[in-house]
């Protein structure tokens, strides 16, 4: 006899999880499930599996466990966690604005922008990315001059062109960085183009990934590097357009990084345990 | 105020459509709702939307409407009437083991081959797939020397290969071939490799959409260009085993082919209309 468990698909800027709270659906291995669950065709088709946890820790709300879709653990997802904030505040699993989320890299705080019309529903959220890094020596050696490199935690490479890669000319290019002898970690890459003050067309090669609809740390990362190297103003937002969506990125004072952007419900669904 | 639609995800050998029972929940614009739900990421992810309906005639038990991805209506697809048939005799809409489906291109028989050990569940389903045609001239001239020519009511041209071809090379051939002048409407394109007596691993390339998990009309072309060309034993069933899954393919003394497979659910879900 199998097992129904009721889940919920979402998107942030077109990067997709299935949701699952697992205060009322246990998940005995979630590896296998985001593995069999994300095939498209077969399975319900995703970028991966959300898992809405107890914290382990008295000083955080909620904790998420995020599987790709190869079954991997990730550490964190600035999509996901936006999508996170809008599943708790609108199925009413807490009624705060300000969420403390336990990742595996650490407790993020989300905080919730509120529709002016309808408070019960979540227009936005923004997720506190924490500092950028320009200069980690295990995982970038220094020696290209094609690009600058920004570590979100994870590391960027970020190249300003004059135009926009094509699908071939990003699979080409961002898999022949990815794997140069620069990146002793390998490296995501982000192809940038200044299109109106402060705001830039990027697309992703996603480490491991490959192309991908948005990249949170990657929207991050290009804003910082827009603004090191003077194409972009510190004092306002930064805007970055992805394949997906639009995420908004601000380098406050505090010298944290603020990623604001949507999260949207695709469909709720039951779908039997693996 | 949006509308809830209530959906059922369902794939024969990987070719996958949501299924709407209509007689519970109206679909006003089934094109624009196969567009947005088929999308992957932002949707629901799928090859189409299949509404399943009262029959317009006396004749039919139940009737298909089957929209693509594009939003264009199909004429009949074997895979989804497979899985049509479980649908009604799984969720108890009907209790007869042979059903008469109303589609476009006119009605289809269904028999439905029961679980012997559980006689609720539907373990496969075969399809009438009526004549094939060796010689239509609308659809072939009759030049090329390469291939074999099958209409199942759409045109098929079979090559007998040494080898499967890879993804690349499938696509180059099959979307050259798909617009050669010899189809003047053109043509979904079939490679297949004799693997043991009466099968043969075939893969598709079909015109309009590509390479897909699984085509029926393709496979009961490969099966009776195996048989006009000396390839296969008629009186017994031809086996093809394309990316998605194995389909069985009989050629009766009716001179009808029957093509029985696979039909799977994957989940149930609830989705807003657009």
């Amino acid at each position: 006899m199998t097992k129904a468990v009721a889940f919920t698909k979402m998107h942030g800027a077109g990067n997709d999880y299935i949701y699952v709270n697992t205060l009322l659906y246990s998940i005995p291995d979630p590896s296998e499930a985001s593995r069999q669950w994300s095939r498209p065709h077969f399975g319900i088709g995703s970028d991966g599996l959300v898992l809405i946890c107890r914290p382990t820790t008295a000083d955080a709300d909620y904790r998420m466990r995020i599987f790709n879709a190869d079954g991997s653990e990730a550490m964190m997802c600035g999509n996901a966690s936006r999508c996170i904030g809008k599943y708790l505040y609108e199925k009413g699993l807490t009624t705060k604005t300000s969420i403390r989320l336990e990742t595996a890299s650490g407790i993020k705080v989300l905080n919730l922008h509120l529709n002016t019309d309808d408070s019960r529903r979540v227009d936005s959220v923004t997720v506190d990315m924490l500092e950028p890094r320009l200069d980690v020596a295990e995982q970038y050696d220094g020696t290209r001059t094609d690009g600058t490199f920004v570590s979100m935690g994870n590391p960027h490479f970020v190249i300003f062109a004059d135009e926009v890669p094509t699908t071939p000319v990003l699979t080409e290019r961002g898999s022949a960085l990815e794997h140069d002898k620069a990146f002793p970690q390998r490296c995501n890459i982000e192809f940038a183009v200044a299109t109106a003050p402060n705001t830039f067309r990027t697309r992703v090669w996603e480490r491991g990934s490959g192309i991908t609809m948005a990249c949170g740390t990657g929207a991050c990362a290009t804003a910082v590097a827009a603004i090191t190297t003077g194409r972009a103003d510190r004092s306002k937002p930064v805007e970055i357009v992805m394949d997906g969506g639009t995420l908004t990125i601000e380098w406050r004072s505090d010298n944290h990084i603020y990623m604001t952007g949507p999260a949207a419900f695709a469909f709720e669904g039951t779908v039997d345990l693996p």
